[in-house]
């Protein structure tokens, strides 16, 4: 099994491709880590998603980490870690951001923007308010394992 | 597609299965989050690592969090989230502990264990100093989403 460092534009590359991560916040040094949806392009990844403990986390805390994996097996997989910084996406100031977001959103979880949409229908519009939002990548490393020469 | 709470029989079942998560920690309210290979057992996480900026950090700061996913489709899924508290086991004090975790460990990730003994005889022994921890679980909530009715 070998370890390998990722280029930048292998990292980037890899973050294009994903269409699901894991968000780290941290409040008063308590991490905080939860998988999500999301979409990467030209610097910034896009989520959208309910309030929630994380957003009110990231709004009094913008420091963020994402973590990407492409697992094929157990020692074949390649691991991108992105630091950056929370930016929240309101109405009407980012109307052009947010529909940039949920374009590139939506060819990638079409289900899930519909299921939201059902449940608003259903429930009090505060219980699932959605909040679009992105993350300036400030830097990204990866890493690659595999196992060498078949073994 | 439905999202309900699990229980805390639940949360710790799917812990006791997993092999992989995402242990988060943090240093001056700056997030960091990675992929690890890990074992529970009786309210611990084990972990087995090589030192770096995580260890670093941990010692600094023992407030963790980890995250678990099955995922067995886009729309169904169960995630673990558990909060903890980071516990270095070091030799000779911890040498009870270290074997505990080393054989849960090895139980699931054989190769690893292997691989890095493998990496230690062709390096300078500082470059791979292994690291055995585990995070007490303090708290854990989980949440399990599926699509009904075939949706």
């Amino acid at each position: 099994m070998q370890v390998n460092e990722l280029t930048q534009k292998e990292c980037r590359e890899i973050l294009s491709r994903a269409t699901v991560g894991r968000l780290a916040c941290s409040h008063q040094d308590q991490p905080y880590v939860i998988p999500t949806y999301l979409a990467y392009d030209d610097g910034w990844i896009y989520v959208f998603a309910t309030f929630g403990r994380k957003i009110e986390w990231m709004r009094e805390n913008p420091k963020v980490c994402v973590e990407i994996e492409e697992v094929a097996a157990q020692s074949q997989w390649v691991s991108v870690i992105a630091n950056g910084r929370y930016e929240e996406l309101p109405e009407p100031q980012f109307a052009q951001e947010r529909a940039h977001a949920r374009n590139l959103l939506e060819k990638r979880h079409h289900w899930w923007i519909n299921a939201l949409a059902e449940r608003r229908m259903n429930l009090p519009d505060q219980a699932v308010e959605p909040v679009f939002f992105r993350i300036h990548v400030d830097s990204v490393t990866g890493l690659r394992g595999e196992t060498s020469g078949g073994a």
